[in-house]
This record gives C-alpha cells, sequence and structure tokens, in this order.
C-alpha cells in the first residue's frame, strides 16, 4: 500500500457495512462469520478506533488469502463446567471466534449469574470494546482479555516476550451510557508507531525501545524493538496475568509461543481470549442499576477541571459520542482503507 | 505513637499469631473470626508488606474500641444466582468479611466452574494477595477487587473523588509456586507516604499532589492533597472499573460516598469487595496446569537481564520467597506494631 497523499473519506454506515460484507465474503467467508466480523471491526470504525476497525483487512485479508486464516473454521464450543465453556476457534478469524465465545458465555450467564468462555486457536479479535458494548447493551457486565504478539520485554529483561495484552471491562448503564474501559499495557499501541511510521513522523521515546532495550525516537527502530509498559512492573504483571488467563488457561499460546502474523503470516497464531460475564439484572432492578451509574459519572464529572477548556471525562464517553456523531453523520474512513476493501469486493 | 525509635524485631511466626490473636480478642471480637483476621494480616506481614498487616492494629483497634467497626457482625450470605453471592458485612473487620466472601466463592466455584461473590458493609480488607494464594492452594484463580477511600482526582479534575482501588489476580501452580498481582491504580500506595511523613523524609514528585492538584515532594502535603494513578488516564479507568465492581455492583459505597476512616472512625465506611473464582481442575489436570505454569516462568526469566545484578522476576515471586524465608526464620515486624499488640493483650 502506498502511504502517500492518504485522505480520510466519509461514509454510511449502511454502505460501508455492505462493502465490506462483500469483500469479506469474496475471501472465501460465509455469511454469518462474515456478518459477526464486520459487525466488530465496525463497531471499532464507529468508536474511532480505526488501527482495530475495518484497516485490518489488510492483514486478515493477506493472512486469509494464503489460508493463514482459516476462512471457514469449525468453531467448537464445549460446555466444561456448568459456568465454563471452551471454545476452539479452528483458527477462524478473530472476532468471528470472539463473538462465538461472548454468547455461549451470555447465554451461561443467563442462567449462573455469571460465567466464563476460554477460546483458543483464534487470531486478533479486533479492539476490546466492541463486545462489551455487546454486552452491556444486553445487561452484562464484563471482564475480556486477549494474548498478543510479543512486543513488550519482561521488567528488567532485554527482549521482547510477551505481549501488549489488551484487557477490558465493560459496566451497563440501562437507561444511559455504559462505562467501557479497553486498554493495552503498553503506553501506546504498537498501531500507533506503526502508523507514525507510516506517516515518516518521530515519535516521545517513552513509546518504546530499539531492539537492544534503548528508549528510541525512531518509529522503524521501535517496530524492530518492543513496546514499554504503563507503571513499570505494574504494566508487567497485568500484562503477563491477561496472557495467564487469556493464553494459559484457555489452553492457546502463550508468551514466546505466539507466532507473530508478520514473520509467519502462513500459521496459525493460536491465540486466546478470555470474557467473563455477569449478568446485573441478579444484582438489583434496571432502576437501581441506572440511578447509581448516573450517580457515579456525576461525581466524577462534576469535579472542577484543572484545565478549564476540558472537562473531566469517564471510560467510554469519547467511543460513544463518536460512535453516535458517526451512525448520524457518516463513518470517516481512510481512502487506503476503502480502496483495499473495494479492492476485495471486486469493485 | 511515637515514630522516634523505631526498629525491627524478629518473632517467630506461631508466637506472633498467639499475641494477635489476644489482642484482637480483646477488642470484642470472637475466636473464628480473629483466627481469619489474623490469617490475612500474618500473610501479609510473612509477604513483606507491612504497611498492610498486623501494623494495622492501629486503625482497627481504635475503630473496633469506639463502635465505627463492629467487632461481632452478623454476616449475611446470600445466593443471588447459581454462581453469584451477595454478602452483607455487618461492618465487620473487612479481612474477616473478606474470607467469608472468599470461601462462598470458592464453593460456589467447585460446583459450577466460575462464581463470583459481592460483598458490601465491609472495610480495609488487607491486601489482595493472600486471598489469592489461599484460592490458588486450592486451584483456583482468582481475580479480586476492592474499593477504597478517596484519595485520587478523576483524570483531568482537581480534586479527590475516587480511591486507590486495588485489583488483584493469582494462577495457581500445582506444583511450584503460584502467580501472584497485587496493584493499586496509583504510582505508590499511601501507606508509603504515610511512613514517609512518620519518618520526616521527602518524596518524589510523580507520588502525589498537594490539595490544589500540583505535585510535591512534601508527604505531609501530599496526605492532604491526592495520589497519581500509573498510566495516565489507563490507571484512571482501571481504578474506576474496580470501583464499580467492587462498590456499585455490590451495592456498597462508592466514590465519595466512602467516609474516610481517618476522618469520620465512628462511622461504617460501607466498603465493597468482588471476589471472581475460577476452578482451574475443570481446565485440565494438575499436570497440564503445572508444566504450562513452569514453561509461562521460564521464558520470562530466561530473558537476559538488562542489569546483570538484577535478574528478571516474576510477579509474587518476591512476596512468596519472603513467606518462606519469614516462616523458617521469624518474621521481621516493627517493635511499634509488637508493643500495640501486646498493649491490646494486655502484656
Amino acid at each position: 500500500m502506498s502511504t502517500k497523499n492518504q485522505t480520510n473519506q466519509i461514509i454510511a454506515e449502511a454502505k460501508l457495512q455492505a462493502l465490506a460484507k462483500r469483500a469479506f465474503q469474496s475471501l472465501g467467508m460465509n455469511e454469518k462469520d462474515t456478518d459477526d466480523l464486520v459487525r466488530i471491526l465496525m463497531l471499532a470504525d464507529l468508536f474511532g478506533l480505526s488501527t482495530h476497525g475495518l484497516s485490518r483487512i489488510e492483514s486478515y485479508g493477506d493472512r486469509l488469502r494464503i489460508g493463514g486464516i482459516n476462512a471457514k473454521p469449525n468453531i467448537q464450543i464445549e460446555r466444561l463446567a456448568p459456568a465454563m465453556i471452551g471454545v476452539d476457534g479452528d483458527n477462524g478469524v478473530g472476532p468471528v471466534v470472539g463473538i462465538r465465545a461472548l454468547n455461549a458465555a451470555i447465554e451461561a450467564a443467563k442462567e449462573f449469574g455469571i460465567a466464563v468462555a476460554f477460546a483458543r486457536g483464534s487470531n486478533h479479535f479486533g479492539p476490546i470494546s466492541p463486545y462489551s458494548l455487546i454486552a452491556a447493551e444486553q445487561g452484562f457486565a464484563s471482564i475480556i482479555g486477549s494474548n498478543a504478539t510479543t512486543t513488550i520485554a519482561p521488567w528488567g529483561g532485554s527482549d521482547a516476550r510477551l505481549g501488549n495484552s489488551p484487557l477490558g471491562f465493560g459496566v451497563p448503564n440501562p437507561n444511559g451510557t455504559p462505562f467501557l474501559l479497553d486498554m493495552a499495557m503498553s503506553v501506546v499501541a504498537r498501531a500507533k508507531i506503526r502508523n507514525a511510521f507510516k506517516r515518516g513522523e518521530q515519535i516521545p521515546n517513552t513509546w518504546g525501545t530499539d531492539a537492544k532495550g534503548n528508549p528510541t525516537t525512531d518509529p522503524k527502530a521501535a517496530l524492530d524493538g518492543f513496546l514499554l509498559p504503563i507503571g513499570g512492573h505494574k504494566g508487567y504483571g497485568l500484562a503477563l496475568m491477561v496472557d495467564l488467563f487469556a493464553g494459559l488457561l484457555s489452553n492457546a499460546g502463550y508468551l514466546t509461543h505466539i507466532k507473530s502474523w508478520q514473520d509467519a503470516p502462513d500459521e496459525p497464531q493460536n491465540l486466546g481470549h478470555f470474557f467473563i460475564l455477569i449478568d446485573t439484572k441478579r444484582l438489583g432492578s434496571s432502576e437501581w442499576l441506572s440511578e447509581r451509574m448516573v450517580d457515579f459519572a456525576k461525581i466524577l464529572t462534576d469535579s472542577p477541571p484543572a484545565d478549564a477548556d476540558k472537562p473531566v471525562i469517564v471510560p467510554g464517553m469519547i467511543e460513544l459520542a463518536k460512535l453516535e456523531k458517526q451512525r448520524k453523520h457518516g463513518i470517516e474512513m481512510s481512502s487506503e482503507t476503502l480502496d483495499l476493501l473495494r479492492h476485495y469486493a471486486g469493485e
């Protein structure tokens, strides 16, 4: 892909959805799986998280074409205990595996109050906030995590041995906007460094190190090196815990057992995810929850801002506002991504 | 308490345990509750987490004496759904409420694979790692959190409206040491600033701000101000999510509804906790888990250290090594804490 002359275009949600579906179906996916995949990636774009949205057609498409990802997975769902589900993704596209695991966990949580799904044999599953939103809209609080390609060194170590594993939380608000937190353990996402590289820009030296472990302002050097975690040993510890739950306990790969899709695009990654779902309707009425959620947000946003031009925000507020705006006025997409979608759609 | 001439003494575990039990029983607690409380606080001391160990007899004792904490709580355990438990702590000492909630969640997780206990009407429950260890020793992975007195400002705000809510994870290793992570969302714990103040020392300006939101090196000013979270908006978001699960969903207090035990020692705090327990025996054999856990740790500790004198460590390693050493050779305790325990024990 050329990195020059990149511009953004506004496209209506329905039009983008139809285009994206044609593109992924042309890559061999069936209609149901394509619907699930496009739902997650489009929510990412609606949230403004374009690095984790339909732009992923680039890597997903490459790998689907050469068989690195299974376009027609036979996903197996096993009940390991009444409220515990094991999902074998059969190397399907990550969001397809993710949606199946999420839905299975929601169904079990309806029955038992809480449930967990552990998924293995998966791939990059997009951002977490779309799953948290889907759960929250049905009244479920969620804790969701995934492991990832190794990009972070152990705290005090000097080579990349753990992934920048994302962790997300969601809490529903029956008559308002839910709280959604979707965070990786690095100071910034690797995609942000990749974008700086594509744009030919330098990066702050707090984002990552070069291959020898020295902080760098060169995005190319940082892409060859590894990311730095938030809060030092705390972010390191959190990233490990996410990998333990998402990868080790799920019987997927973990740490350096995860192959990079960039180094080995034709091989299965065996990523893992976990989805913990809690049915808030068992805790109290929707009026009870709604009243508390509104009060909770108000206590925070009532704090006098340190900078008068920047009112206090709560997690998910920016993404949900963007979603509302883009649903109404169209979604901002890079021409590069639209061109690639049209290319695969045969237009 | 005088802060001068503070020295440490080594005391055998059994002797300390007997002393601590006499001290708390003299404060009106029954034998069973005292056993639970001393178990958690002594594990904190064994781990080397003295700020969260038996030194808490100071604040717990003050509040038990004036009725701010209920010495004889009637703790209610309610099954809200098959795998979801609600615990009303009746304003008991935190670790007593915590152990009851932990045990109830473990019992339900044995049956359903996963379970959650939401506790309300509680108080400071010690550090999280003792609970995670107790769970891990029985084969349970855990995610545990508690809310806390407000010491952190909303991100971009200028007054303390959220607690430095701790979050902990544990993953068992059937034939080795578990992984334990116990972290608060601030760069450091408030107790660390309090200790610097007691010792008359300055603090780094990254630990907290004064009452107007300006970073400070004066521990007294920081105690009057608020703590700074790790990773900026990420640590802010995590602290909120812990409070949403531990406080809001549990029907306890949250954010500014939590009263400070220092400002109002005679009033119930209504703190909340959550305990999510996962039975790893449903996921695979103990050989399977053990092999993966040993491999996981080895991948990390095999990373060449950036500083040759500081080998790479994994979460919980330092605390568990300290526990092993102190079980054998005695526990290092401050004379101040021992004096206070002896005072309450009538010695």
